[in-house]
């Protein structure tokens, strides 16, 4: 009978582990001291997959360098590609909250990769004499560099995700803006009506709002490829090989594609620093709060559908009630809306745990990791259906917009110049509480003849547009 | 000519102070290290009257323990009732942000009161050798226990004040609820028309909801009547004179009138928590949250005036636009809102503040002081100018309101039990979409007899009320 | 062969539900519309539970007054039971983030509920013309009352569960506390050396700091009892037959054994307001900020182990480094400030939801459940683990601790009474600057006797302890 | 005798303004309407100067498109000269939080220019017949395009400001790193020993954040100069005149000294955004983590001055307490981190402004503004005490430095792949158990030479300096 344990020995004693486990004593450990989320490295692919490309890169660097044999590095390289083709992830099961600065996340990484390499190599688990986690998968790295390292290159593998979601709603709120762009309405400002627009330049504006948030979202990516490996414990390099550093950022380049990594010119404070990751999570934040805008803007206008804004209609997605027949809600902006103050929420326990930094490191990465993830991953998620369930089939009433527009004083705004602010603001009121339009008072008294009143008001004329 | 300057003398040498200063070479040292936000002690006379009980509390207190000369100890409690009357307050220099753990704000008071003591003893300002800040007015004290106590007394007042604010907003809504109460109006969950109600139940909810807020601010505030004067400066108690805890607490009673204010059980806890502070701060918190949400609500009912909900209308107060004649906004509810946005945002630097504090002692509880201060002023200031300027002239869109509720597929709710929720809901569809409404299809195809549509749509039955 | 799917209908057309699921299809359109974090209902189990009783009351109240057969009530509450045990859970399948305000959520248990009683009773799934989700399961009843009650009783148990774990927490600190009663050590106030205490009294302070938050955690969770069940829709509790909430309520007290539900005195006003879970959440930031603060002492009173504060030693759970050899990390501290961190955000989280709800409803509740469960989850955790794995094992160095008191000037503050402030201070000064100790400058000076400097410096005169 | 008041009149009726005052009815109804926070517009110059700014070159280009008399342009012009220079800024008397969006903040500076103007014209206050606040000074302008242009440009002023006091600091970082370059000390991870660094290297990080910083605020700033002036009420430009736009950005241009100040591409998305705000307040959150962290570090490395780190000596600058003789406190950096709090504190007042916004505008601008405005004037303030009181005035302890390099088990990590894991592992573990150096045990069991020993553990060996 095969025995489930195997034991293992570290500076602690024995460990039991798991006979078939490719994780080791340390990872063990760390499941008994970590029953804290439920949510482990596993459910994070894109940092297992970043883990084996610093690995990769590590070994290879050795390798050139002289400090590791070269099979050894053929060996853990050829395992941190199956690593990345997505192998062996469940076997990253540490919690993603987890004490040690990601030194679990690490080790975990450091063992698993050594003991498919020894299989591969047709050793035994754990014959750690022939390879070992520490002095060859881990060999001139510290936790200190590698995890943050592997933790920018996973954000940034979230950022494209999050970059192309938002790319196709902005295409979306782009068509709808063309596709309304003849539809007259009434602008509001402090929820009060305010002068005319298109219902067009009202999309168009989501549209280029949003526009603007992916040029933010890639500024902040590109400060994410500003690494500190190679400067192992604290920044100054300790234990590395002269050389070995530059040679791992090469190869960093060479597996994940991205020309842009560098080397942190100030070490040390490129290891304790995690201000890169307030910038990123300050820029998540500014994203969340202008979808909430935005949703809460779509719930508004479509209000009603009676007694409410009614100007448009989002896509029915479920019946929206449990108990008011015929009742269909704005369900989706609303799950959006709630993912925005997730992230809103995660800005701050992400500054939190920055301010917590002491001296030469940070030890609390794995929770900004942890909210910074999420967040991308939600906002991702959210972003995709708010395009695919409701921004592309939003349509417009187009008849009550153009009453509303009709029988708004706010039209009076527009004549002002012609009319005197004076003038004008007394026939707003007079039109509001009367309900006459005003429109009417002035043909009434004649304070404008029809060919100005026609120019004052055409829709070009309101909304700046060249045509409509 | 007299000399612009006197100096003084303490652990770091001279100090220049001005002449006729009655605050000493402590205070003159902090005025030059905090040149911070240009606040000071004197911008909140709720903590000088309090330091001010506070001294006079352990004078007596020392008196009656043998520890101070009666003498010196009735000069002390005379020049506090000076300021407990609001005497010298402009004396109180120091800004209120300051390092120190408010030490500075301790020696502020302390010099202040000797120098007017030794003033009206007839003697010179700085003759510390008859009465000394340290030596005689700060007897048995620290600024570990002077200084929380202080607060935490200048903190009940502002909450009295808030309370007294909120008890007439509530009034306001609740004489509002009344004047309402047989409004009839289409009640709305996620902003679509929901099934109808009265707008005096959704004004009664406000005071509702307010007077719950209430009960929590007064629980916070018998949690500040914990007090940790006489536990010095770690909560040992080390140099304050037995018996000198019980009776200092006896005089706080009496001079203040709260009876509930007692001695802290573990003074070493007392003096290095601030949770007290945390909690009134999340209950402030969601007073902002509450408050926010209503102004929301008034600022929603009323859009329009045309192109909105129109329900109600806000009485108006000033010029709403520079530009669009006759518009009229929002503009109380807009105010209030940011100060519970203000709020907010204190409550996070009341956490990240509390936090901080480490081993002994908070050093940030000035910080926290200035916040919670701020937040409670302003707060009582937003929810006067609501009250007075705002809730008590809202009006009511009476036909607009009956309206909308016949117009509203919103009643087939009412009628589903009858109908069966399928046979309903096909309803509201039809109504929504031919633009018909939903009682004359059902009169049409007879499916329910006069009789039953009476009595289904009673106010009485749609809003739960005994009678409209 | 068996179909995979079967086809259910709504208000919005065909849906195909898995063949076997029990769940209908209001919840497959909701899986779809909701692809957001991949935590599901069912990765709640208090909540599910606290559903399944909830419409178990309901079911009985509406047999006893009349409005469902009682051979329909049995099933309901057979099935709730089935879910109370545990059963089904696996079919609550729906996103914790959704829109729509719990509707999916309220949905998936009515279709669950509905389809397991048919079977129950011998019916093929989805016979709802037998037992119907909605006419049946939901009778009487309202996402908007259903939904808020289940979450409050799911919060409750989860209350409950962290209320033990700080009781442990407590016992473990207060045990120390006797054992370290003894144990002289220098207090700290601001970082610098302040005045004697004892070991004992620091960690009597953590008990003493944590059973006034379970004191506050009680107050919050009897706030949660108020229930809006009954209120249906908005609160006036139209569709809910006379008599029927008072009996849910009471049903609800036998069910949970928590004699303390209540009806809310306003039901429009309960079903919009979410004061309480901002309220709970408050309480939540509380506790995360005392254990934060708790843990950051912990970590720098066992900093070192040379060139730290080395007064106490945690317990070793993992090798520290995977680069430095023999280095332990004080992780568990370290774990549990990253789960205060994410209570902070997430108290954030909430402030937004519940600042967002709008008019009758806050649509945002999902999202304010899931942050304050997921909170109370992995506080609790936390707590745990810093019991069993820190705290429990923590030992003091005694020599250290002697040594830094004999060596500290901060005595000097115990005679400066006797000695007057001034000579105190100038003392203090000599001896920082000379590097000995101020009790030999005393004694070469004969500023004291030895008597009394044995009883101004005896332990118990130090610090306010009766006997040492 | 003279009266008084003066009486005006606008859309509400007459109002009362004192006699002299340069503003008129709307300023007064507004300072009726905001009893708020007791911060005026004239407590923030850099606003006053900028709406100065922008209604000179409005009036410039109005005249240029033939818009408005160069007679009354000029006039206009002069007065806001006047107010560039600093004059009549006590006439700016709104309240800070203010509801309407800024209404009263454009219209107090309509008002105020325009009295002046009169008044150099040689009429009376309140001719506005003459030159009118609305019809003159607001010519083609809106609140909503007038008050955020200003309120970017009085940013862009403090935040030049703020530029100008971190660069200082870093300078005085930089310094001291030069001064410590050659100081050997123990790197600490997660507060425990981990391997030797520098005291400048220590510092050196310091000064590198910091540049950081810059790098980022600087980046944020120019995203202010796109500006939406010449937009009008909701960016349609309505009522402005052809060509003003494009002239009025020029005249900011030259007025302001800025060159990348432009005209946003969509004037509807600028009207209605705060993105520039968010991610303004980002940035200022992440310098007031940096600043927090680092003064955090001072603290540390200041404990003491026996019984903690005592590493450096922070220049004393006030007696630390009123109770403890000699005590000194490190009261700048406790000063700065409470400026820390506050502005994360206003990083979320200003996000839940932001979400707030609505459909066309953001009617929260105001407190956006104080936010901002506030947390970069205490920066700024903090920033500059900071560096004047405490950093340039830091010392160290050379000797206690040097003992603890010397006494740390952290040196076997340099000689850990020489001696290999597990046996560095179990020395260090020796030496910390044993008290003993872990150098000794070496040497005792010649694990390697004295050549291997001094090569491995030379200074520049250790810290990967080129030489100390």
């Amino acid at each position: 009978m095969t025995p489930r344990f195997r034991t293992e020995y570290d500076m602690l004693g024995a460990v039991d582990v798991p006979a078939d486990a490719y994780h080791g004593a340390h990872t063990a450990r760390a499941v008994a001291n970590f029953p804290l989320t439920g949510e482990t490295l596993a459910d994070r692919p894109h940092l297992v997959r970043a883990l084996a490309v610093v690995k990769s890169a590590a070994a290879r660097a050795n390798a050139e360098v002289g400090a590791l044999d070269p099979a050894l590095a053929d060996a853990i390289t050829d395992v941190c590609a199956e690593l990345q083709q997505g192998a062996l992830h469940e076997q990253f099961v540490v919690d993603l909250i987890q004490g040690g600065a990601g030194t679990s996340t690490n080790m975990n990484a450091n063992e698993v990769i050594a003991n498919r390499a020894l299989e591969r190599l047709g050793h035994p688990r754990a014959a750690y004499d022939v390879l070992h986690p520490l002095d060859h998968v881990n060999l001139g790295q510290s936790t200190n560099d590698v995890y943050p390292t592997a933790v920018k290159l996973a954000l940034d593998a979230h950022i494209g995700e999050l970059l192309a979601a938002l790319a196709e709603l902005g295409e979306a709120f782009a068509a709808k803006a063309a596709e309304f762009s003849d539809v007259l309405k009434m602008g509001r400002t402090q929820l009060q009506d305010a002068v005319p627009m298109t219902l067009g330049q009202e999309f168009g504006a989501f549209a280029a709002t949003l526009a603007e948030d992916r040029d933010r979202l890639a500024e902040a990516r590109v400060l994410l490829h500003e690494l500190n490996l190679g400067g192992t414990a604290i920044g100054t390099g300790l234990n590395a090989r002269p050389g070995y550093r530059e040679r791992a950022i090469e190869h960093l380049r060479r597996l994940t594609g991205i020309p842009t990594l560098v080397s942190a010119p100030d070490l040390v404070e490129a290891t304790q620093d995690v201000g890169v990751f307030v910038q990123l999570s300050g820029v998540l934040k500014r994203i969340a709060v202008k979808l909430s805008k935005i949703c809460n803007d779509l719930r508004l206008l479509s209000s009603g559908p009676q007694a409410g804004f009614g100007e448009i209609a989002l896509p029915a997605r479920q019946a929206g009630s449990s108990i008011m027949p015929g009742k269909v809600n704005p369900v989706i902006p609303e799950a959006v809306n709630q993912i925005a103050f997730e992230v809103i929420g995660y800005d701050v326990t992400v500054t939190l745990a920055a301010e917590g930094g002491q001296l030469q490191l940070n030890a609390f990465e794995p929770v900004i990791h942890r909210a910074l993830s999420a967040g991308l991953d939600h906002l991702t998620a959210g972003v995709g259906v708010l395009t695919e369930h409701c921004v592309r089939g939003i349509t417009a009433d187009r008849d009550r917009l153009a009453a509303t527009v009709a029988a708004s004083t706010g039209l009076v705004t527009a004549l002002s110049p012609a009319l005197g602010h004076e003038t004008a603001c007394a026939l707003a009121l007079e039109a509001h509480h009367t309900g006459r339009p005003a429109l009417d008072l002035i043909r009434e008294r004649a304070l404008l003849t029809e060919a100005e009143l026609t120019a004052l008001t055409s829709p070009a004329a309101l909304t700046g547009l060249p045509a409509l």
